[in-house]
C-alpha cells in the first residue's frame, strides 16, 4: 500500500488528532514510578484533572480505556443485584447498561429511538415511582458519541433532588470532557467517567473517575468484587502523587502537556471553539440537504455530528471513498444507526481550516459515492465562520 | 531542581530503559482503531506476541498495567468461592494471592521466607492431597521481581500431571517475558500473564494473557463477574486485528517496533544476553562481600538481582545517594525485604557498558552511604564479561 500523501485527517469522534506537543512529550524516556520525579508528574496530572472536571474532589487516573473507567464507576459504588436506571440514548449507553448487567446488576433500561437524549421528565417519573429507593444509581451518557446527542445532566440531577431520591448519578463524559461544558461539582455528579483520547487530545490508554463524597461513602459499602479498579488503594497512593500499581508513565507525560495546552487556551475558549465548529458543521449538513441525526437542536453535540443518509445510500461506501481518495477517517454508524449514519468528529486539537478540509472531503465524497445532495456545504460553513469572526471582533 | 546531566540509568527491575526506536514509534500520530491500517498493526502485534510467549494459541493484549492481566487471568477462568493454590515467594505472589481473595476466591497460600521459589515437592503434596480436586487453579510467579528469584514452572506442571490434577496453571511472567527463557506451550501453562514495561522494552500500559485451549474452555463456565477483561469479545475482535474497545494505539506502535527488535536479535540471544549480564552482576555482588538474597543458585533470576545489606544498613539511604549523585534509580526492597534489600534491574534494552555504569554507581554509592563492603565489584564483573566474550569468540 502506497503511503498516502499529506497529513491524515482523523475525523472520527475520537481518538482525535494528537498535537505534536503531546506526542513529543510522550516520547520521553520512562522514569522510576516510585521516585520523586514521578511524584511531581503524578501530582500535576491529578491536580490538573480536577480543573478539567470542575471538581474540588479527587480525580483518579487508570491505565485503561474509557470502558475500564465505566467498570470502575460501577464496581466501586454498587453491590450484586443492585438496581440501576439507564437510558437507551445510543450505542455507548447501551454498552454501559450491558456491562452493568454483566457485572451482576439489575438494569432498568428505558428504551429510546437513539435520536434524543435522556428525557428528564421520564427520569423524574421513574425516580418518583421508586418509593423504596431500590434504584441505587442512575447512568447517563453526557455526549452520546454514536449519535452526536447531548443529555442534560443538570436536569437529571434536579429529577433526583425533586424526587428526594438518594440514588447516585454516574455520568459518562468520555467524548465531552474538555470539549463541551461539563461541571462535575455544580451538576452534583457522583462519578464522572472520562477517557484520554477525545477532548484531552491524547492517545487512548488513560481513563478517569471523578468522584463525590457521596460516591466515596458508597464505595465503603459496595460489595461488587474488585481489585484493579478499587478506589481505596488508588486514593491512598494518589495522595503522594503515586499509584498502587505501575502507571502508564508516558501517557501521563502527554497528559501533563495536554493540561498545559488546555490551560493556555482556557477551558471556556475550548468550549466556545467546539460550539462554533459544531455549528459550522451543521450548517454544511443542512446545505447538503442531508439530515442531522439528532432530533432536538437543544441536544446538539459540540463534539461530533451524526448525519443521516437518504434511504438506500451506504455510509460505509462514503467512508471508504473518503479514506481512499482523501486520506480522511470518518466515524461509522454504530448499532441501530449502522449503515445509515456517518459521523464527523470535530473535537480535540481542531481549527477552522481543518474543518474546511474535513467538510471538503465529505462534500467530494458524497459526490463520488453517488449520494444525492446539494453542493455548498463548505461555503455555508465558511460564511458562518467568517461572520462569527467579524461579530466577535 | 537542576536537570541532572547525562542519561538517566533506570536500573529498577522495570519499567526498563525504553529504546529510542520504540519511543520514536510511539511518537506517531494516533489512527482510527476501526480502519484497515489499524488491523495490520493489531494483527502484527497479536501474531508477534505468540512467538514471544512461545505459543500457538491466542495472546490477548489489554490496555492496562500487568496487574490488570492478573485480574483477567482470574476472572475469566474461575467462579466465586473457587479454591486456588498460591505460594508466598515474594511481594508479587502475595499481591496476586490477595487479589484472588479480594475477588471472592478461597486462597490456599503456602507460606515462604521469600528466599526461594515454589517448591515443586510442596506443590505436588498439596495437589495429591486434594483428592476432590477442589483446587481449580495454581498461581505461580515465574520471576519474582521483588526478590530476583525464578520458580520452575515446568516442575509445577509435572506436579499437576503426576497428581493427575485438573487444576489450571496460571503463571505471572511479567518480569521474565522476553528476558528469560519462557515456554507457554511446552510447559503446559494455561494462562500466562505479561506486561509491556520489562523485557518488552516498552513504557507501561499494555498487558497480556496467553492462554491454552483448556483455559478457553474453562472461561465458558467461569462465573466471576467480568466485562472489561472478558476474553470472549476480545478473541472475537482480535481475529480481525481489532479490539472490543479502544486499544492503546500508540503503545501498540511501540510494541510492533519492540517485536521487530526482539526478532532481529533472536529470542535465544536475548536470553543469553540477560543470563550473562545477570551472572556478571552476581559476581560483582560477591566481590563486594554482600549477599545475594536468592538462597538457591538454581533459582537466580536473569532479570534482576536482589542484594541483602549488612544488619543496620539502610537500602533507602543507598538508593537516595545513588539517585542524587549518579542519576540512577535502583529498586527498593518491598514488603518483607523493605529496608534491607535493594534490587538491580538488568533486563530489557541493556548491554555491557550500561551494566558497568550501573555497577560503578552501586559501588560508589555503597561507599558514600557508609555500607561496609569490599571494592572490586566492577572489576570482577568485567573480568567475567571479557572472559565470556573470548570463550564464545
Amino acid at each position: 500500500m502506497r503511503h498516502p500523501t499529506g497529513r491524515h485527517f482523523l475525523q472520527i469522534p475520537g481518538p482525535t488528532n494528537v498535537p505534536d506537543r503531546v506526542l513529543r512529550a510522550i516520547d520521553n524516556p520512562t522514569i522510576d514510578h516510585r521516585g520523586a520525579g514521578f511524584a511531581e508528574l503524578g501530582k500535576s496530572c491529578l491536580e490538573g484533572m480536577k480543573a478539567v472536571f470542575r471538581t474540588g474532589n479527587p480525580v483518579m487516573i487508570f491505565p485503561s480505556s474509557g470502558t475500564g473507567a465505566w467498570e470502575a464507576a460501577l464496581v466501586n459504588t454498587l453491590s450484586p443485584g443492585d438496581r440501576v436506571l439507564a437510558f437507551e440514548t445510543g450505542q455507548f449507553a447501551t454498552l454501559w447498561a450491558k456491562m452493568a448487567a454483566d457485572l451482576g446488576l439489575r438494569v432498568d433500561f428505558v428504551p429510546g429511538d437513539w435520536r434524543r437524549g435522556v428525557d428528564p421528565a421520564e427520569a423524574a417519573a421513574k425516580l418518583s415511582a421508586d418509593r423504596n429507593h431500590e434504584i441505587k444509581a442512575v447512568l447517563v451518557v453526557h455526549n452520546e458519541t454514536s449519535t452526536g446527542i447531548r443529555s442534560d445532566v443538570a436536569a437529571v440531577r434536579r429529577a433526583l433532588d425533586n424526587a428526594e431520591h438518594p440514588g447516585l448519578l454516574l455520568v459518562d463524559t468520555i467524548s465531552s470532557l474538555a470539549a463541551m461544558d461539563y461541571r462535575h461539582d455544580e451538576w452534583g455528579v457522583d462519578v464522572s467517567v472520562g477517557g484520554s483520547q477525545k477532548g484531552l487530545m491524547l492517545p487512548p490508554g488513560l481513563s478517569f473517575n471523578a468522584v463525590s463524597s457521596k460516591a466515596i461513602a458508597a464505595s465503603k459499602d459496595s460489595k461488587l468484587p474488585k481489585s484493579y479498579w478499587r478506589w481505596e488503594e488508588m486514593l491512598a497512593n494518589n495522595a503522594r502523587g503515586f499509584f498502587p500499581y505501575t502507571p502508564a508513565t508516558n501517557l501521563l507525560y502527554g497528559l501533563r502537556e495536554a493540561l498545559k495546552m488546555l490551560q493556555e487556551e482556557g477551558l471556556e475558549n475550548v468550549f466556545r471553539r467546539h460550539d462554533r465548529l459544531a455549528e459550522a458543521t451543521r450548517r454544511a449538513v443542512r446545505a447538503w440537504n442531508l439530515e442531522i441525526w439528532a432530533a432536538n437542536p437543544a441536544e446538539y453535540s459540540s463534539s461530533d455530528t451524526a448525519v443521516l443518509l437518504p434511504d438506500g445510500c451506504s455510509e460505509s461506501a462514503l467512508r471508504a471513498v473518503v479514506l481512499e481518495r482523501f486520506n480522511m477517517s470518518l466515524g461509522a454508524g454504530l448499532g441501530k444507526t449502522a449503515g445509515k449514519v456517518f459521523r464527523i468528529g470535530h473535537l480535540g486539537d481542531f481549527n477552522d481550516l481543518m474543518l474546511a478540509g474535513t467538510l471538503a472531503g465529505v462534500e467530494m465524497g458524497l459526490g463520488l459515492a453517488g449520494i444525492p445532495h446539494r453542493k455548498g456545504g463548505i461555503a455555508a460553513a465558511l460564511d458562518y465562520l467568517i461572520g462569527q469572526e467579524s461579530e466577535t471582533a
